[in-house]
């Protein structure tokens, strides 16, 4: 049999580059996009939800934070196998949603060519417009460093996410080694932090540019301030940033984040019916 | 028969006065609120959405707009009638789910007291806190305006909604008159409204303080900042008027909006399973 | 409260007139008729359900037999009523469905033009084009000939409906006396029917054309042939009949037919999340 | 139109006399009857749910308990109206349905010829047989003794719901009177009760025997044991019984017991897909 | 483990010999076949559709066209493994169901005799009836030769899907070259062919007699004469074929043939609730 | 990839030791339980489904009888890989809940102290107290003596399932040859027993102590008295027996029962929406 198990959990973030394109982007969502998705791997896919972007906090910007959504998707297979490659319907995906989205530039022009899927999923990234972000990840989370004792019971989490890489010149190990001995454990300390993980990402299944997911749980916006703009203020920049501030990094292109609740808008598996 | 025959649809503005709350009275709504209502009055409700707001646009706080949500309600019976009054249970509401909304003022503590419903809708709007907003309305729009003959394939609207009521010192005749001569043909007129909806509130159903809520759609925000801001300044200011500026009236007092898409976040009463 | 609870059930019998157009008028059907029906009568609409049409059996032209399909609702209230005149959206027709329909001549040319419902459904009945038929009936049937003591467990039906009335110059009392005389009875007689019910149609609610439906059950076509074309050539001539073989009366004008099963291809109310 | 308006909740008791007939009866129910049930009144039915009963208490006996489940309904109509007499199906009820419910002897037979619902549902209540038990009621409960300030949050209730009638010779009145000044006090006074309840039947509707409902909410059944079978054997026996020991009535026949939980099995309306 | 990860497609191309057997083989299906299916291989079906069968067009039996249904299927693992013999229940299969479907003879005799599923699906194919056709294929089709650009706002498609197999004394390789090189390009040019696609059967799961599945997309039925009857007839009759007209194939034996819809009458798993 | 497909059914049998408990119970496993677990594992849970056990019938104690409910899941992996160790979020579980279900000592206290999943399921079976019970098995039955041509047109059946382990002196082989060999064979030779299967629990998944089940059906509890009291009274008593009556093994230790109907309570997977 050539089509491997590999149940993965994915990780997509939408930006939305202008309030004027939300309400657009989100028509194009619902009435196209996610009966396109489900009529192309809907038997191989158990979970497709959508947990809508909180609004981007103080200083959210310089995390390179996402406003429209975080799209999850668990998968029995990769979608990238090449026994998966023919399509039957391609998906409706006018350039205008690259556009609203920000992965080509922001004109006046009604853009309404279409492009396939996968080229529109591996757009962006070039000529200072920020990669689209679909980044593999294993089922479950990797390394577990603070709250694994908290249950529902314990309260509504606001959520932080975030995806990173490393600037060209850093190895993932050095880089790495910079996160877990530098960063990790101050935040792990704070009392804002109730929660803490991190996984790799999986960039062999589709060449994600980023290499790592972060996810912490505060209380809500301010107790994120707190930690993450004043606390983490602190902490010490490695040699090789190019950013002054904390993360070091540069926004939407070695780090992006998106601020979430625990509730998911829509379960598109068990709630769409075509 | 003591129960009458009382097809209405009802529209609850929904706000949330800081962002800390947000997610707090998401989760209090999701994992309490629908199952108690729907407890309640499930089986003479036949619809039972949530519209989230969309973000404010430009000086839209003018307009009284609230940030969390449209509750939409589509009823058989009155909820209010004298044989509905013993509930088998009371809903879970602690003060604090007020406080978030901005019904009772925004304290420090954490107000886990609970409030039966009917207390609670009935709160606000004393102390210069504003009222809570539940509007019942007829089942299809009185009056018809603009746009009657768009259907879907016309595409995403940005839905502009809002209830007024004039300065105690005037009447609901005079206000309407300034209304429907001065106000509504000027936006009609305007190639940025692409609808243009009406209809009385029932004040009777529930003393709601609001007399009237209107509807129109636009492009996206920056056509409505086009038209109701820039354009809409131009609309005579009636004598009556203690406010300068276009709308003339005190925001979340006597005109409080909402902008939503088309897109409801969830029907509680088909996607819902307690 | 002006608006009145009037519990009905209507039926709704869609032709095909070509089988060019069978899936085109599918896909309008599914993609764009459901979504548009449910948004404008949802909340007061409690059954909605298409019935595929069977093929039509050896002479069953004759007796007005439609092709596509029977759409059934149930309705809490008349969605004829003055206060529900204003539609928010108005439904996506375009003349097209028509022209699939029969209700305007069938020509080459792609018709895109829009037109609303109302128009939509009070279309055909003139220069010789059938009219749309949309009966209101009693929520159960007026009148229980035969085969009240039927149960699931007595296996399926072939179910034949159909709506009648009588040419012009006769008036429904003379009519009905043949109806109830001459025809009914012999039917009740034969063995190959199971079961017969009729009932007078609320021609009040939308001046529908027709003013009796009739349904019977038989084991299959050959039992329908059998009784209705066989058998039924000995039920007499009325004096006012035009048309000389039973059923006596102008096909699609005065008669029109459907077979269809027990089974509802979908029942839009419970199996359509938009 | 002739169809009155007529919200109503209705309690169907249903006892099981011997634990051969429990899956019997269950797989009756759920293979035939649901269907039987939603295909007569689904479009006015708003909710259809099955509360499985919990067993029964030590000398829960003597309150004539029953052992199979509590069956609600919400109406929006009469199932009772002369418009509403004739049904394309009958139900599929063989007689042994009525014999594993005890409303005919229990013979060893099996008794597989049907009986169409409506005689079912009369059936009962001669011959030392107790009779069936389809009770309607207000939508909401009448009156509210104790505990309306209960929320989801307070855990599980433990709830016993019992219908009766005074023996023959004993007025409404004068029984009520006894109830309302001897029993409801006490039970209402006793910690162990957390919910008290009640609402008269709607007799008018189908004649049913009983006259009135009560419920009362426990920790469990240690608790029910203390205050209905301990405590309440000092209620004063009014002058007209017949029986010695509280609740002085002739169980199954003046007093039809069911004990709940919070939580239905299944609401058939929303669950169920025929 | 010894259960085998194999995920794939299945195409059942369900016929109906007669029109009297229509209905009661759809009642079969949907009363007992659907709930069958789903409790012997539910958990690792993510896939369950039924497209009903267009009617037959002018010709189309040269083909081999069936005329009840398409079944799809999306599988985890081969239902035929040996770890999955032993079924708790046996499918409720009376050999009616065979007859109606054309694999046993058509006789008077109403057969109700049961029979496992495996020995049902392996019936047909012997003393001139044709075999039941259940084909397994990979999850996406292999080759594309037209129209891969082709989104659902293209419109509606006419579906003609045909599995083939070659005359006994013809290899696939001969077969399949003439298919690819005498037909398939010829179509491929036809501009009333949209779509192309064609796939190999996995023959080696449950020894399927055909051994490719073909899909071509039209706009109607009339254009499917003009391609496949009309024009096809100029394609070169191999040296192998017994018969005399395009395909040159035995119809019902080495090409079936079924023309669908894009819509699927009913997905069982997602509604379907038993 | 490290996460190996494995399909599984497993099996847990929740048994609650006191009447006071039931209603907490299922409160429990509705409110939290439910939604905790889909979380947790929901995207490689094909069903997970409740079957409330049946009264125990009389000397049902004998073989260990649980008196809650059977939980059956199936898997596509196992939950217990080394990769699926880290949860985001600990099941709700206060000690409460074992105590409930017998794995903890039956203490007043109101115990509410929080334990995650895994050390929960693997509590109990020490202090004389006995053991969760979790077992997996292969999707299908791995043995099948009798009854395979029964299908759903048979009736309804009275299902008892047990699992079972031979005391530590035994070695399962000599243990399986004494159930082979002098238990199996009298069994299937009764006329009450119409179905009769069983399967090697996998112990190598989670260290279940129990290492076989077995299914029976009968006609209800009567004809099971008979058979699994009256005559397997004649089953010879093996030398290691320690018990002196069939079936010669510690009563929820070495085998523990459940009867259940044919009808799932619940299917979580489809009909929860959290």
């Amino acid at each position: 049999m050539s089509v491997e198990f590999q149940p993965m959990r994915s990780l997509i973030y939408v930006d939305v580059v202008k309030e004027d394109y939300r309400h657009q982007l989100k028509h194009w969502l619902h009435r196209y996009h996610i009966a396109d998705s489900i009529s192309q791997f809907g038997p191989y896919v158990t979970k497709y939800a959508f947990y809508p972007a909180l609004p981007t906090p103080p200083e959210g910007e310089r995390f390179g934070t996402v406003r429209m959504q975080l799209t999850e998707h668990y998968w029995l297979i990769s979608p990238f196998q090449n026994d998966l490659k023919v399509k039957t319907i391609t998906e409706y995906m006018p350039l205008d949603t690259l556009k609203w989205q920000g992965m080509i530039p922001d004109t006046d022009e009604h853009l309404s060519e279409n492009m396939d899927g996968d080229t529109h999923r591996s757009s962006g990234g070039k000529d200072d417009l920020p990669p689209f972000i679909f980044a593999f990840v294993p089922v479950c989370w990797e390394e577990d460093f603070k709250g694994k004792e908290r249950t529902v019971e314990d309260g509504p989490n606001y959520r932080w996410q975030f995806v990173l890489r490393y600037p060209d010149c850093v190895s993932k190990e050095e880089g790495d080694g910079w996160l877990y001995k530098d960063v990790i454990p101050v935040f792990a300390e704070m009392p804002e932090v109730t929660r803490l993980l991190t996984s790799r990402i999986k960039q062999e299944v589709n060449s994600c540019p980023y290499n790592r997911v972060v996810e912490m749980w505060f209380d809500g916006p301010s107790s994120w301030y707190r930690a993450a703009v004043e606390k983490a203020a602190y902490i010490k920049k490695p040699g090789w940033a190019k950013h002054d501030k904390f993360p070091y990094l540069r926004p939407r292109f070695e780090i992006s984040s998106i601020f979430v609740t625990d509730i998911a808008e829509i379960d598109n598996m068990t709630q769409y019916r075509g």
